[in-house]
């Protein structure tokens, strides 16, 4: 092997037939678009389909073998990549020549994913392919990675387990006085221990997340840009998210809100912590998110809508007289109770007024949650799988408020 | 103030006349390229534009003041933008309506960020706008924030403080045994504490960075998919790049390259940490990284290119006999020995066969940096900004490598 890499070949971690299944699975929508292939360019597509984030453009023909081509670095590509066809793209100018000697022709139709793709470099593959006209199948692909394999759920699984095992820690690392970044620091610093990847993608244009939201006190109260129902006050303006420079302080709460990526798959979990006894509407208000939270698991199962689930979530708030403080407060308010999560954070299903079906398979963090003026934000999330009988949770800590002496 | 937002007034950063001097030179770009108004998307042009990553498009016209048009959230973006004129956005379709009533009429000609603008928002955004052409004003705005204000060179003075801090941190961090996993999260633990944002922007596509690459051994001869010298293994080929499971062991040396971001901006550096003596040939490439680094700094001052720039890099290399080694091998190379640093870590000015011309206020990242065969990378990084008289740190720590006893 070169010198240049030393990725064992234990560095394959997607199994061949879980990236044949899902090519299969775009070939389908190839064929139901009227496509005659695909070109996947976006790390969390990449990774889905060939297994690899290595600079690359995954050529999918609606029929016959899918090729890689890789512009940075081939030789990891290999290693990693469980497709079998990968070939070098010594620059992007070259992709239609070799295009055509690899699969015979060019299509007249290809989709790819224009709702990432940004239009300066859309429009550099239009100059290089004048004859092949582009469609959008960014929503069949968000559409298909939105159900999980059993493989995935597994992944899933694990990247839960690390959520709930950081949790655990928490205890231990906070002090009176710290500041909510000093908090997250010594977080962040176990989950990295434990294999946390740090990278957190997101699909939508402009949205950013770091670790998720540690917010402490009335910390939890401030809205933001992210499409969240909790935003946090942030270090700064530039970064108008997160954790901040305010000291906990003896009858804070601590609204844990912890997001976990190992092997690339991502698991979403939010649990409490009190610094002497939680004020009474913040504790009536986090037992009125677990009466929703037990709302959505009665209900769930593959055929309910989503709007069944997100009017479920609701009508439990707004029986308890909190519809006005759930999920956020005045314009920092969204209107879901939930998301999918995969290889990105904001997959589908959301759960929101929307006639999308559940699905066995589909993966979401439920996370009733309310900001209440004055006092802060209160919630419980857990990420759950679709099972042919209901909800099966992945994240597992006990859920109760744990009152913390220090 | 409401309930939903706690943000202090002092949450406004970016001075008012910072702000102004920037709208000032984004209309000389408006009247170049003959357009009447600019619409500005993007997170870090946002902030640099408004001073607030609110969800928003600001709208500038080439004359008269600008409008920041908020959708989400309003009352923050008042507290955060120097901009005078912020309107709330209930939703995209109300913009036309809302750009008429404030500015009198729609621009028939109108620049948009098209670099980073996802194709299906473009067409939302076209859709909306039936009479406006849109134009790419992407490389406009990248080299207009290419040239720093003192304000600005002071922000990453900040963040490049922060770097040489937490670099000295690193000797009581460390521990024989540990996985390179283990150590960045102690060491991200400490840039937390001491106010590092996290979130690091990119602007390239599929680009991503998560503090940077601490790297030991010959993990940091491992190339990806990132458009830098040094990749690392990563923790999966999810993320295949940056820290892995590997344990550091007498004899090991840690590259230590880290990116700093302190209230949105950004320094990026690099030094070594060795656990016993260092090789003798990673010790002599370390020399003539310094080498190459004094060479750039004999050289650079306003009016050089970025071509003579990095050929009297390469040069030093060279001469050394270093050549096919100087900034990665073989396929991992890269053809540039510095990048911009500001908002985003892959500003311009690129040190690249560029005919691009240093100017005073430019800020980079100057990384002459080796791989070798079988022993890993070494190099050294600072940042500097471009003055009168030639280049001035910004980072400040020693340079020697640190030979720790365990």
């Amino acid at each position: 092997m070169d010198a240049t890499l030393l990725v064992e070949p234990s560095a394959r971690l997607t199994p061949r037939d879980e990236v044949e299944r899902r090519l299969a699975g775009l070939r389908e929508t190839l064929a139901v678009r009227g496509l005659e292939a695909a070109l996947i360019v976006q790390n969390a597509d990449l990774y889905y389909f060939a297994g690899t984030v290595q600079q690359s453009y995954l050529y999918v023909p609606a029929k016959g073998p899918a090729t890689l081509f890789v512009r940075k670095v081939v030789e990891r590509a290999r290693l990693e990549s469980p497709v079998v066809d990968v070939v070098a793209l010594p620059s992007l100018r070259d992709l239609p020549r070799l295009v055509t000697g690899r699969h015979g022709r060019l299509p007249s139709r290809a989709g790819l994913e224009l709702d990432v793709l940004p239009v300066s470099q859309f429009r550099r593959l239009e100059a290089l392919f004048p004859g092949v006209a582009f469609a959008d199948i960014g929503a069949d692909v968000v559409r298909q990675r939105a159900v999980k394999s059993p493989w995935e759920v597994e992944r899933i699984r694990a990247a839960a387990a690390l959520a709930d095992e950081v949790y655990t820690l928490v205890p231990g690392l906070l002090r009176e006085g710290m500041t909510e970044a000093e908090l997250a620091g010594r977080v962040e610093a176990e989950a990295r221990r434990l294999g946390h990847e740090g990278v957190i993608r997101m699909r939508g244009f402009n949205q950013e997340m770091f670790y998720g939201q540690l917010l402490t006190g009335i910390s939890g109260s401030a809205a933001t840009y992210l499409d969240t129902p909790l935003g946090g006050i942030g270090l700064s303006p530039a970064v108008a998210q997160g954790v901040s420079f305010r000291r906990i302080r003896r009858g804070d709460h601590v609204v844990f809100d912890f997001v976990a990526v190992r092997e690339g798959y991502i698991a979403d979990f939010t649990r409490i912590f009190s610094l002497g006894p939680l004020h009474p509407e913040l504790a009536r208000a986090y037992d009125v998110a677990r009466r929703a939270q037990d709302a959505v698991k009665a209900l769930a199962r593959p055929g309910v809508t989503c709007a069944a689930v997100w009017a479920a979530a609701l009508a439990a708030a707004e029986e308890a007289g909190l519809g006005a403080s759930f999920m956020g407060r005045g314009e920092g308010r969204v209107r879901f109770v939930g998301h999918g999560v995969g290889l990105e954070l904001d997959e589908l299903p959301v759960l929101t007024t929307s006639d999308l079906e559940l699905a066995e398979g589909m993966v979401f963090a439920l996370e009733p949650k309310f900001v209440l003026p004055g006092l802060g934000a209160v919630g419980v999330e857990n990420t759950f799988v679709v099972t042919a009988d209901g909800l099966e949770a992945l994240t597992t800590a006990p859920e109760h408020v744990v009152e913390l002496a220090l």
